[in-house]
């Protein structure tokens, strides 16, 4: 109940103006859409809560265990179990890659198979607190099925745009989850447009990432779980893939509040990973100005953002972290979720994958040493998209139920 | 080191031979293949190391915490995070079913998305302590998948033997962990049989769940699971799909040794799921006689077993429990992942859902009173098979990207 005293305000992102809560707006009334708002925190008053002491004592094994941090009221005892996924370190794909140490954050074990459950599950709360009972939001995939789920677990009803190439199998998820979905004829810029709309007119919560700053407040929660998993000894890189942006401002933002709250020294440096086929942060990098609408050819769905709608939280991620940005082929990014599955039994769908391809990548380039700490992203569960995988993998060899045989496939295999 | 020294000893289950430790087979020399061995701990000297107090100082939060109860020398802090998966309480199922108390076990969060994860972490750790390189299993999809994943991430070779009919899904993630897989034609009996010939020959670690006795060792933890996240208070029922017989085997070990360390006073009552199109046990327990095999005619092919190589054990686990056997239809099983995911968050493959569908037709059957308590096993995520459910799920509306479209049908929807 006092949680929300440690907001001191939502700063517009464009404009730099401050506003002091409650604030019943997503963006920023004077600069509209683009002016994404972020929330700044009272670290003076913080401090005296959150320290290394306080993660010492806390036994709630989820993203909940940071809420004096998020922008909640209170944690759900009745929530899906978000968050305080495995960090791993690597058993041989750091020395097959060429790094000192590696790590795999394997954000696929969320309920719902992808690191946006921690967003879906702070929209799920804050529509309760506002009086909502329907969330919507418009989403390549996995934020639609998340919000889905999240939404089921707490009883609220959900609405979701996608656009009209989400993976069937993402699809089939959020229908399991009483979801009603909206396929938009179209790319996702026409299911956000068409969702901006309709919640408008009806009123629902909006969970659209960009738009609603309480979503980088739950995706932050996995820069907190790297450094308290790694004893608050923080990597050099920490590598993600990056769509609407919006992820990668969330991983800034965690390792923000623990510099700031004097938990830790220093901010990871962060790889920001694009697919080559839309790269619109890479080129507004490049060209040090403002995004261009980029097509989206690529197999890696989740990443596949034409228009992102967070860019300036994403481009100060990478610059204020003193960052990177890579691209990565689909070639490079189906290499990478054989590696990662094949060397430590990780299976990571495309969008994932594509952290792995991109830290080899910045290996190459010699933007990160050899002599680096990495922690990769595993932003979502392979099993979210088998078909790519399928479609760039030999099948099984199918054989009679015979040993002969299979003893001469084999040998002739070995041979 | 020391944990073998409580293996009394492993007891036939046919014969009733006891082996003390250590045994280089997987089943009785006497009886052979339908001989399965049940490992037998040293009750009396586990039960001044385990006992409650140890659980509520264990802080390792996957299935390792309970490794002295296990059949490993060591547990290995290079695995992946198997088990320790939410028991979610029901937030409205348990009211739409007509039960007094509810809870789900979501078994889909483990590694590679089900509770086969439980055995095959165990697998490749029994692989290493006896010198194996190579593990191999036939599995209907979900043990080999997770055998896949549990040896990639240790650096073992896995070789599959699945039958022609397992799910795509599947296949592309156990491709993705790098296994050799041999698609066999024919059904999971001639799997089951070429694996065991290959095992033979190449002298490959044994994975098949019935005939290696340490399977159930591992998916016992389940219920010790269950037992602490009720603080041990046991639930009346414990639900379970039924395929081979391993897993509901697993379930009464880990309450059997509760209770014969006096941690808990009872067992709970276990209901065994089959499907109507595969129910051999349930044939089996209405003429009280052995098994006679059976079609394996069912969407759910997680528990499509016709010729389950784990009766006894199976068949004992619900008579010692006093619990009982129920069928549910393919219809029945569709529905109840609908009603899961939309009540409850929860996204399960068909075997998985059984356990609801059985819940509510023991409920009809006056089985199960009003009054229980109950816990669900959702032993897979519905990631696993999103086949089924898109057959059966009426699709997402397809809509021009135009507000009016969108309120002329969400309108029309709601009238």
């Amino acid at each position: 109940m006092i949680i929300l005293d440690y907001i001191k305000h939502y700063r517009c992102t464009l404009c730099e103006t401050a506003y002091p809560p409650p604030v019943d707006f997503y963006t920023c009334p004077t600069c509209g859409e683009q002016g994404i708002l972020d929330i700044e925190y009272d670290y003076d008053a913080l401090r005296s809560i959150v320290d290394r002491a306080y993660f010492a004592r806390e036994t709630e094994r989820s993203m909940w265990r940071y809420y004096p941090l998020m922008s909640v009221k209170d944690k759900n005892t009745r929530s899906l179990a978000v968050g305080w996924t495995p960090l791993y370190p690597t058993n041989r794909l750091h020395a097959s890659i060429g790094i000192e140490s590696l790590y795999i954050k394997d954000e696929g074990a969320n309920p719902t198979g992808s690191l946006k459950d921690r967003a879906s599950a702070v929209a799920v709360l804050k529509a309760i607190e506002t009086g909502n009972t329907t969330v919507a939001a418009s989403s390549t995939g996995n934020a639609a099925s998340s919000l889905a789920g999240n939404a089921a677990r707490l009883g609220l009803k959900s609405v979701i745009f996608v656009p009209k190439r989400a993976p069937k199998g993402k699809l089939a998820q959020l229908l399991a989850y009483g979801a009603r979905v909206i396929s938009v004829e179209g790319d996702y810029k026409a299911a956000f447009t068409l969702s901006k709309a309709a919640i408008d007119h009806y009123g629902w919560y909006n969970r659209n990432a960009a738009i609603n700053p309480h979503m980088v407040e739950g995706k932050k929660t996995v820069a907190y779980e790297i450094a308290e998993q790694l004893g608050f000894t923080l990597p050099d890189w920490v590598v993600v893939s990056v769509g609407d942006g919006c992820t990668i401002a969330g991983l800034y933002k965690g390792f923000y509040d623990l510099k700031a709250l004097g938990i830790t020294g220093r901010i990871p440096k962060i790889l920001g990973v694009q697919s080559e086929g839309c790269a619109p942060f890479i080129e507004a990098a490049r060209k040090n100005c403002g995004l261009e609408e980029s097509n989206e050819d690529t197999i890696a769905d989740s990443i596949a953002v034409g228009i992102p709608r967070n860019p300036v939280k994403a481009l100060n991620a990478v610059r204020y972290s003193r960052g990177a940005w890579v691209t990565v082929s689909d070639e490079a990014i189906l290499k990478a979720i054989t590696t990662l599955g094949s060397q430590e039994g990780v299976f990571a769908e495309p969008a994932a994958a594509a952290s792995l391809a991109g830290a080899e990548a910045a290996l190459k380039q010699g933007i990160i040493d050899k002599a680096d700490t990495a922690v990769l992203i595993n932003t979502g569960n392979g099993l979210k998209d088998t078909q790519s995988v399928q479609d760039y993998l030999k099948g099984p060899v199918r054989l009679k139920p015979d040993l002969d045989a299979l003893i001469d496939y084999i040998d002739h295999e070995e041979a």
